[in-house]
């Protein structure tokens, strides 16, 4: 075994040229057999093997620099790096992190999570560097899909600014980048590498003088400078910036690529490295459902198949459903993802209405202004996107869709603890940065029906409405509280006195325990599924406040500006006479792991809530 | 005068084509009368004249729609669509907004405010307006500038995969965008309109066949179709996405764009007619001195000299000045801007550390993600912002800086009412928007003194640390109280009893009076100076409870995750009994208008404040 050599960073240095192949093969059956047990991003890593190996053999870590947009493709990185022990607790709670962390290992040069940051970082650390004068290298790794996010293209534009050396390698994994130029390309990469360019230049202008209208020709050419080096050279989007462009190479090739990455080093500007992958590489259920395989939950080496496949419903399962009667009933629904028509559940409603479903690629903000816009053409659009994705468009929503007003709807899935994603997609702020934003409406269901109940009244409202949900297996209790949705209105579950529990979402069912271990103390308990968050019920909080000593309000949010603290305000405003205890995550980020697991950790599962209140109350808890 | 007889949209139409010169001169003459009066964007207005009269020729409003990025450019489209009147009151408490508002106009598309959105918008429209069957024709106006926001290049992406017409006026008054290609580009464009571009290929086709060596080159030029374009075609970067290119045009040629606009309006795809301006054409003083006249205040007509010039130092001041000296002691200091060098002050840090300053064009997000990759290098960077442009890079805040507690500074100007520029500028969300992100901390200054210490503390300090300021004049009151900051501590001014009033930053100055009013009334008043809004100083909140029966918060932000939930959540935690009143701006988007004016109708001026306490002290206010 050639992976047992690996123990820590540059190891990969001391393998001999002839066994790279060997390596990669045993990296990717390490891959597949760790992944098919604790799930995580294959595909992408599978894809990016060769790739990783290559800049671990061209580069000098950890002085030199790598950036990894996105992160989910750092395994191999990981591996090599001296972490391949971390891969049997990888996501898991204080197990190792499926992206970059610096925390982690001086290996990790910037943490990522989200689309498109890697060359606005990797530009900072080039001028970092260049002040400290400093001689590193430094290299961002971005995939073609990431490089549909406007702010890729604002840090290209600033990179095309340097003349110092700084390294973008474009990991294109299908081709959406390069159809455009093709074989051609990789015909012209030869000449360009080997300082061919300027003689093919010379060569079209000599073919061109000589008549008359060939003159004018070169002429025009000779002042559009620009223009002409499209002729011969491909990636002339990059070169139009001023970022000098190599490749396309192959990125299953180790040899190529060290040989390009060289070369890159050399240029005294910023150079795109173009390389091409194959997503998936090597295990065919990967290669053939390159989407099932992106996050793939453990699986079955032999089949592919999920080793434990889903029996219960998801929430996004629902929005699925429901989302394709709306459609059959107003033409005037239509829905937009950011790239995810799998994970928000759009594949559906795109098949059956095809006019009216748009998929804008990674780019949240465009997304959100183009549903503004749709609105305002008087169509009803539905924003579908996870809570720490919408991150990207605050100001999209605040700006263009609230200030007017408009009717767009947004389905916040991944609201709450998404699990073992960890820290940077956790969508545990949205209703915080939403309620802040004038005009604007957030609910929250309790449970599958509800979900289906708010976004029928949502399609319908005259306003901007956000409803957030979780990841997960929709909750399929309390089926029979389906009183009819109304603005502002909370929905009283069990009304009976002393405490009154306010919970908002996903919170209900864990408010039910809370409830049932309270009872069992012979405590009354009240239960009221808040069902919207802006804005609150304050009548139900005055009405609790007659009979109830104390209310608790539940939320699976960051505490500040969020639901309990409004319930505050209300309790302030209307000078109640009623104590009251905020459950909500704590100001910090939450790492990845189970999420009942983390739930337990932050003190938002029942048990501590239940603890929490019996503490307020001056009596001893049992555990239930 | 022609101008008379505009008084409605589409009048523009009556009026014979000799005439044109003649009305865009009435125009020119009106905006520089209007404006040298009430202040307002001059140079943008100045450039665009012929512009908007040649699209109100060539489209049929209210049907065809245009919209204008940011929307300071709209002040023709105002005029001929009917709102001379307007220009009296411009910019002024409940007079007519100096942006589009499509509750001031059936001619007012979509509302703009902030860079780049136009194209998203208008794709909305196009779209909409296709599902219904409608045939009506959209314009996106965006400049040149604006294009730099990745946003912009995110709607462009998905534009060209249309198949139905959308035009977008690229109104590009610097040459950045077209230096390339420059001259024979504009030779290029009577042969593209003209349909002579299929000539053109095939005798560069003939011209080079005929060697073996050109042969091989028309070969792959064949192959390489795309890149052949270029050689031919100005734009190119448009082209090479899909989007028909048009231009240049000069764009103070009424005549030469018209036809071109009905040669667009032809196309079945999106097309983006390249427009060329000058801005501030016409006026001297504006041609001179683009920058000033950008955002003008009333000036003289004669010398362009404002008429009320500047005697106090404002906050962009005194940030100014402080920068130069942080750079001068510490050589890790390096500071961002985002198109905003002379708004935000950096001017002079720019002349004195040119390599230690960005300007990274309209690209907010960038700009953020850059910072937290010099962060990451080691060095000390502060970006430079207004409080509502900072919204646009909420998630690299969130996911970029402050999960990897990187040590980036903002110092967000224009925090609170800005003013004239209204709902879409002010600044009054930052403290409920960032106060939810673990990791960061939040303080503001309650006069220019303040600000200096906060900015030298927050160079030093090891973690995110934003700092907020208002626009308009430093105060300069209380320059006694000058203890050394320390992390999430108040300061007491004034120690009494009673009520304690706890101000954030622009609100110690109101206060102050606020203060004062209560003395005459024979009321003990404390007043605090926050200082921190996170952490907020929980010891303060503690010991005010003690000696006083009501705390008074007041912030110029909105109520939602502010400053005063905080305390209110501090009160309710320690379960203090002191009373508590939140002052901080209600729940609504503020339009535009005199500041003073703006804090009276909202009820967050002294005055007002003063009231409300007596009403809850149940004694009868004076007049003061």
């Amino acid at each position: 075994m050639l992976l047992e050599k690996i123990e820590c960073a540059n190891d990969i240095k001391k393998i001999s040229k002839e066994d790279y192949t060997q390596l990669a093969q045993e990296i990717r059956d390490f891959l597949i057999e760790k992944i098919s047990m604790t799930g995580g991003h294959l595909g992408s890593n599978l894809g990016a093997v060769e790739l990783t190996m290559a800049l671990h053999l061209a580069l000098n870590l950890p002085e030199d620099k790598i950036i990894w947009d996105v992160g989910h493709q750092s395994y191999t990185h990981k591996i090599l790096s001296g972490r391949k022990d971390g891969f049997d607790v990888l996501r898991q709670f204080h197990g190792m992190s499926g992206f970059p962390k610096r925390k982690e290992s001086q290996f990790d040069a910037f943490d990522t999570g989200h689309s498109s940051t890697s060359i606005s970082a990797g530009l900072g650390l080039v001028k970092a560097r260049d002040i400290k004068g400093e001689k590193n290298t430094i290299v961002s790794v971005i995939g073609d899909g990431s490089l549909t996010g406007g702010m890729a293209y604002e840090a290209l534009n600033n990179a095309a600014k340097l003349d110092t050396n700084f390294i973008v390698v474009l990991n294109d994994n299908n081709m959406s980048i390069s159809e455009n130029v093709g074989g051609v390309s990789k015909y012209l990469n030869n000449i360009r590498t080997a300082n061919g360019y300027q003689d093919l230049k010379e060569g079209i202008y000599n073919a061109l003088r000589g008549t008359r209208r060939g003159n004018t020709m070169v002429n025009g050419i000779r002042r559009a400078k620009s223009s002409f080096k499209h002729l011969v050279i491909p990636g002339m989007f990059f070169e139009d910036m001023g970022i000098t462009y190599l490749g396309p190479v192959d990125g299953h090739n180790i040899d190529e690529m060290i040989r390009v990455f060289q070369e890159a080093k050399r240029v005294k500007k910023a150079v795109l490295v173009h390389v091409i992958t194959q997503k998936g590489k090597g295990y065919q259920p990967a290669e053939r459902h390159p989407a099932r395989f992106h996050g793939a939950e453990p699986f079955d080496i032999e089949t592919g198949l999920p080793s434990h496949p889903r029996t219960v419903a998801n929430y996004t399962d629902i929005f699925s459903t429901v989302m394709c009667k709306l459609g059959q009933r107003d033409e005037r629904i239509v829905a937009i993802t950011a790239a995810m028509p799998d994970g928000t559940g759009l594949k559906r409603f795109h098949n059956m209405y095809p006019n009216r479903f748009f998929d804008v690629g990674i780019a949240e903000e465009h997304a959100v202004t183009f549903a503004a816009g749709l609105a305002a053409g008087g169509l009803k659009p539905i924003v579908a996107v996870y809570s720490s994705f919408l991150q990207r468009a605050y100001d999209q929503i605040l700006h263009d869709v609230c200030i007017q007003n408009l009717p767009v709807v947004f389905a916040i899935d991944r609201a709450g603890l998404v699990g073992s994603d960890g820290e940077t997609h956790q969508g545990i702020f949205d209703l915080s940065y939403l309620s802040c934003i004038p005009n604007m409406h957030i609910c929250a269901p309790k449970n599958k029906w509800e979900l289906s109940d708010m976004l029928k009244y949502a399609v319908n409202f005259d306003g901007p409405i956000a409803i957030r949900y979780p990841r997960g297996n929709a909750y399929a209790g309390l089926r029979e509280y389906r009183a009819p949705i109304e603005l502002g209105c909370a929905e009283w579950i069990y009304e009976e006195s002393d405490i009154a529990l306010f919970a908002v979402g996903s919170m209900v069912k864990t408010a039910q325990k809370v409830r049932c271990s309270l009872k069992q103390m012979g405590v009354n308990v009240s239960l009221i599924n808040a069902r919207f968050v802006k804005p609150i019920d304050e009548d139900a909080v005055l009405r609790a406040s007659h009979t109830h000593s104390l209310i608790v309000t539940m939320e699976e949010n960051v505490a500040s500006g969020g639901y309990g603290e409004k319930v505050l305000e209300c309790i302030k405003a209307y000078d109640l006479d009623v104590d009251c205890i905020n459950v909500a995550i704590p100001d910090a980020y939450v790492e990845h792991g189970n999420v009942e697991l983390l739930k337990q950790e932050i003190g938002i599962d029942a048990q501590s809530i239940f603890e929490r209140i019996c503490a307020k109350l001056k009596i001893e808890p049992y555990k239930c």
